[in-house]
């Protein structure tokens, strides 16, 4: 199988490197193509998804991303919208058809205490956050800026709310069977749109699920002072953003979290912490995210779930064996990631 | 002075009740009308925001709102968008031109304990949100939802940007004068309206203030996370909406927390909580909010802060004394009325 590695800005090669030296480990036959995407495309080939990445992703099996973007104050971010890092990721989403992004938000046992949380409301917490990657506000045409008035479009039709759907309800079916789907139904169509169409597709093909429906607000309260309630949240791309990374600070450290992006084709995994430029190039950045990154890789773009749970087991015994400093620990990247290797070993 | 007292649906008309209890008690010159919104509304005239409320608007100076809105399965939820409960409550902010929502978040010294995060976050967290509250894709007139396609659109223009950034840079200045503004302008045009025209007025008329631009994802993460980095937060109307009441967690009882919503003419002054409808009609509901939005009322809306900040105090006392059954305590909706009355006597 062939992987293509995007490494991108910030810590993303750093990162990308220690969990392809994971994936070699654990599955020798897999072959890796690297190539260049956002910041670091736009610098070496003048656009952040350069025509090379975008042929390489035709006969891919999976694709392994670092981290996108600059910092608040880089060069980067003056330039056309569609020549920012950013655009570069939207594009490469959009290239893989990945409309699917999927966020197990996880308390590890024996962790609670890096929660920002009282640890006996972190204690157990298991979610999985799907959101809608490919519509919404983010890609509707129907957008603009024009001297002192602007908009953007909301939008959805109902295929786009139905694929997203039936890959919350098809993880629910192997978990707890609970779907919580998130809109604004209150207030606008196109939330009513959603919650109609979820709620049909539920009634006519997904009878064994609870699905019940919550305002985007109430979500957000609840998330924290209640997060064991959930267990399956779908929710459309904005919402989505703002709602996986509010989960993802639960378990207390971002270098813990990955994320995998499905569609009909190749799926996309990446960790979901940002390329942190201040950190970048130190070898100091934790791994953990893109290594558990590439153990999801495994198992939802190859089907290959042994080979990630043994890298998952790995990371596991590392954070305790030795912890990096973002967890209070001494460990840099390259210590981080010679622990899992020798957990695998 | 007039006020206008919209008890609304669920427990507002009790908590409305107290707070008018404590008005007439600190203000005996002020004349209460009481007028019907939303759901109630709805029950008895047929419209969710009827003509004889609108007229009473005419010459009110401050208007103390209940709360708005049926359960879940509420058959109001059924009626069309224009008939629902919600379109009461924003057709009365529109009519009021309130277009600038203030929440304090604040943690009263002595019970960071009731927070969902760490004491050791939680303590000494003092924010002022400063939501749109007239904008977006709140009151955009293009939506539509038909067959299986729906939008909203989310427009502003620079007026509406400004007036409500003026509110934030004013209220910084008698705070830290520290102002956190938040968009999504990797993304959306209509952020990078929001971000330019912010800067430009802090550039052009609020030198003195510190401002600074985040996305709205990093600040779901880091209102949690690190809550103390924040003095004046100001965003557009959906992000405010889902920021605010992420916010509202933190001091760990909605209970507890007012609002006031305000712009040209005279303000709106409501607790942040819902309706509960579980409890309606019980007498347990906390008017602790309710009392406060009372005290914001004297404040924001009549200038009248000696008097606010005898009832703030009155509420503080009530709350160590007598606290409620939301906050592990025994009081009722009577009982703790009495205690603030008892400590304004
Ligand atoms: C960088 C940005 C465009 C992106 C998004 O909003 O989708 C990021 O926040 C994410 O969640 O992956
Ligand atoms: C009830 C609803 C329309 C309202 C809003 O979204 O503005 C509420 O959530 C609020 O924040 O006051």
């Amino acid at each position: 199988p062939k992987i293509v590695t995007l490494p991108g800005d910030g810590i993303g090669p750093e990162v990308t490197a220690a969990a392809v030296q994971v994936l070699r480990e654990v599955a020798p036959d897999l072959t890796f193509e690297e190539h260049a995407i956002g910041g670091a495309a736009y610098d070496a080939h003048g656009d952040p998804f350069p025509q090379r990445t975008r042929d390489a992703l035709r006969d891919v099996d999976a694709v392994l991303l670092g981290t996108v973007g600059g910092a608040q104050n880089s060069p980067w971010n003056s330039l056309a919208r569609p020549m920012r890092p950013e655009s570069g990721l939207l594009a490469l989403r959009k290239a893989l058809g990945c409309y699917a992004n999927l966020r197990p938000v996880r308390v590890q046992p024996g962790l609670e205490h890096l929660s920002p949380l009282k640890p006996e409301l972190a204690r157990g917490v298991d979610i999985l956050i799907v959101r809608e990657l490919l519509g919404g506000v983010y890609f509707d045409g129907d957008r603009k800026l024009d001297g002192d008035t602007a908009y953007n479009t909301m939008r959805y039709t109902t295929p786009e709310v139905e694929r997203v759907a039936k890959m919350a309800f098809w993880a629910a079916e192997q978990r707890k069977g609970r779907v919580t789907s998130v809109d604004k139904a209150n207030v606008l169509e196109v939330s009513e749109l959603w919650r109609r169409d979820v709620q049909a597709l539920r009634d006519r093909e997904y009878r064994s699920i609870h699905l019940n429906h919550e305002y985007v607000d109430s979500v957000a309260m609840l998330i924290v002072s209640d997060p064991s309630r959930y267990d399956v949240i779908v929710t459309e791309n904005l919402f989505g953003d703002i709602l996986s990374d509010l989960a993802a600070v639960i378990p207390g450290s971002l270098g813990l979290m990955p994320s995998a992006s499905l569609g009909d084709g190749a799926g996309l995994f990446e960790p979901i912490h940002g390329s942190a430029p201040d950190i970048a190039g130190k070898g100091v950045a934790n791994p953990a995210a893109a290594i558990m990154s590439a153990a999801m890789l495994l198992r939802h773009g190859l089907g290959r779930s042994d080979a990630a749970n043994q890298i998952e087991r790995a990371v596991a015994l590392a954070l305790r064996e030795e912890p990096t400093r973002d967890l209070g620990g001494k460990a840099d990247t390259k210590t981080f990631t010679h622990a899992v290797m020798e957990a695998i070993g």
